[in-house]
């Protein structure tokens, strides 16, 4: 009855379940259902509930799952098995599907290569609209979805490609080449996949062949395989900010900790050297306690503008939004917006100090500490992710870290140091 | 001669090309452009640079632009500027074509009714794939790109969907309603935008048909307008969980500033909270310098962990990973990873404090009050955004403020209370 229930869903929403069910659960599930397992589902789970799944099912399912898959979603599940594990999988394909995959496993990791799929509809350039659909209804095994047909010359060279919806417009005697477009955006095989989500986003484009280095047509990419990338290229930035690497949310108490615990560390040796910031000022804290009471809101302050801007460069780099064009603009803007809210910080804070302690100089100091760290938040939040990306490195896993111990210096700093030399 | 370098760039490359210079030279150029300007330019730039655009367009070039729009990048064009301004484009239309803006413009923002399309292929479910190819063939404008064809009854109820390339593979004499998805998902016209992504992300949906309460047919979403949903979706919670609102780097300095301090007001308060919690310490401070030296480390670690935490509630929570079904789970793992990484933690800046200060109580504190902090971190970072999330809060707007308010509060409550009983 339970399968019953289970089976009209979509696979990617079964795959939901497995994953929010436990362990034990899930391989109950799995034994019930026997040959009955969707294969598709595979293609859905998170890398680490899907090698639960394939330890479980039996290798006659497996089987027979492999065998009805496309090739990109073959890649995509044998691509981080071991060896091994590899083969007993690819030995259930086809030869054609086989070569395909593993022609698909010598491109890296993260390469266009990997997200394409090697199911195509190719057609010579001197044929006709009639021709392309005499060929289509001739074939039993066309793609499951196309949205074009691309042209290739004998040598493989891409020489334009034709929506389906222009060849059905069209009389059976027009040649496709008049229809087509005839410089469409190839992808390199070796192109990132995050330069693939953002070429299919910028261009609103639904497919596109893929290319070797020699112009060869060796596949092609769905949109729809570049929208799962683009949306978790834009996960793995948001969570990198936070200091969470690549964790799904059905990983174990022992793993999550393990892959926080770096992130964590880090930030306890920034805290540190905050700290040591404090204790140069420890004469003139133990002389003004209400030093220690407000010094946090300073540090405080500088860290949330820093974030704020720090996230919108960190997204803008990645959307490339921000470039050489505008770079001089958009820190000059950055600076103003942090000493422009530094003023106006430094005016209620400086008010609030009075009020609290009654002393005019106490609010002073406040003021001036609050207006040099959140100038500092905003230049170095655009510089810092700036300067990363141009080293290559990854703006969004190492930003936050050094901006936050800017702000913590420069806010304990500029705090304490004022009130050493102006309350003492 | 500079016209002539930017004429091959594709319209979204153009738009970025404007968004990225001041605003002077865009003024230029567009005056520079005259009625070369390519109307498409207009439905990527961003809303702030675009009516800037518009206002510079002379009358006749806009007109040309918006005769040449598919109605959906028309409501995206139109649908955030004043009614005065909006029948100033749409009399430029087509009867049909301002007439179908102008119903779209009646769905509430951001629901399927503004993303919708009402360029289609509608066929009657008693065609064959020969009077579906007959029909593209008379037809002169059809929608520029389309997927499928869809089946819809006189009374407009959709009685299935059929991809283009199925048709293209059958005889012409095949009834369409055999080839036809007969139970095709279709999306509420007042679906929001965020639901209609995570839907054809789910799905891997291309295209699909909108309908309305009736269950009438009244248009079409194409995963492109999807793609950019999802992306922006995602945008958006990253730049909330920073404090960051809808700003765009085009933003002018006093824009930009404005927006975010309400967000830095907010945090001010939190920050004034914690120190309030430490002033009841002052006599304790006052007594033992150091705790006001290793206070923040306690603060710092429980606001980072609650970070980590709160991130991948927020983002599980946004992709649906995290619901009823394994709720108590999560808040379990979380719960188990905060006091594991607590008591990790603590050993490690116990024995810190110790041979930084030499006292060995010092570091018994220190270490305590690590591992409340980051059990209470992972509490919060979990609980705070599930409930916000069940109070129909978006939780990746408010969750970042009280979630650190906790970790603040507590850290320093638990280290500088400690320290008052164990050390003085
Ligand atoms: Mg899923
Ligand atoms: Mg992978
Ligand atoms: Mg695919
Ligand atoms: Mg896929
Ligand atoms: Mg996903
Ligand atoms: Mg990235
Ligand atoms: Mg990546
Ligand atoms: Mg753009
Ligand atoms: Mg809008
Ligand atoms: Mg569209
Ligand atoms: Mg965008
Ligand atoms: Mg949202
Ligand atoms: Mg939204």
């Amino acid at each position: 009855r339970l399968l019953e229930l289970l089976a009209p869903l979509h696979a990617a929403d079964t795959a939901d379940l497995l994953e929010q069910i436990g362990p034990a659960d899930r391989e109950k599930l799995i034994r019930l259902w026997g040959d009955g397992f969707d294969g598709e589902v595979l293609t859905e789970l998170e890398e680490g509930v899907r090698d639960e799944v394939l330890e479980v099912l039996d290798r006659k399912t497996l089987a027979q799952a492999v065998q009805d898959m496309e090739t990109d979603d073959l890649v995509y599940l044998v691509e981080d098995l071991e060896a091994e594990e590899q083969d007993q999988i690819l030995q259930h394909l086809e030869d054609a599907d086989r070569h395909a995959v593993e022609a698909s496993l010598q491109y890296d990791e993260d390469t266009a290569g990997r997200l394409m799929s090697r199911e195509m509809v190719i057609c010579p350039p001197h044929w006709t609209v009639g021709d392309a659909i005499d060929f289509m209804r001739a074939h039993e095994d066309l793609p499951e979805t196309f949205y074009k047909v691309i042209l290739a010359d004998a040598r493989m060279h891409v020489v334009g490609t034709v929506a389906l919806g222009t060849i059905m417009a069209h009389r059976r005697d027009t040649a496709l080449r008049e229809l087509a477009d005839t410089s469409p955006r190839l992808i390199p095989v070796d192109q990132s996949y995050e330069d693939v989500a953002y070429a299919f986003n910028q261009y609103h484009m639904v497919s596109a062949p893929v290319v070797d280095g020699d112009g060869r047509l060796v596949g092609v990419i769905t949109i729809d395989d570049a929208m799962e990338v683009l949306e978790d290229e834009a996960e793995e930035d948001m969570k990198l900010l936070a200091g969470v690497g690549d964790e799904e949310i059905s990983d174990t108490v022992w793993e999550t900790a393990r892959a926080r615990f770096p992130w964590l560390a880090v930030n306890l040796v920034t805290a540190i050297v905050a700290s040591l910031v404090i204790s140069l000022f420890e004469a003139t804290i133990a002389a003004i306690v209400a030093l220690a009471v407000l010094m946090p809101i300073v540090a405080s302050m500088g860290g949330n503008a820093a974030t704020q801007t720090l996230t919108v460069a960190v997204r803008a780099l990645a959307t490339r939004d921000l470039t050489r064009a505008n770079a001089m603009r958009i820190v000059r803007r950055e600076a103003l917006v942090g000493a422009g809210n530094g003023i106006a910080f430094a005016l209620i804070v400086g008010v609030v100090g009075v009020i609290w302690f009654g002393t005019p100089m106490l609010g002073v100091v406040l003021g001036v500490a609050m207006v040099i760290n959140l100038f500092v938040a905003g230049l170095s939040g655009i510089l810092i992710p700036m300067a990363l990306s141009k080293l290559g490195i990854d703006p969004a896993l190492a930003s936050g870290t050094f901006v936050t111990t800017v702000t913590d210096v420069v806010g304990f700093f500029a705090f304490l140091g004022l009130a050493a030399a102006l309350l003492l």
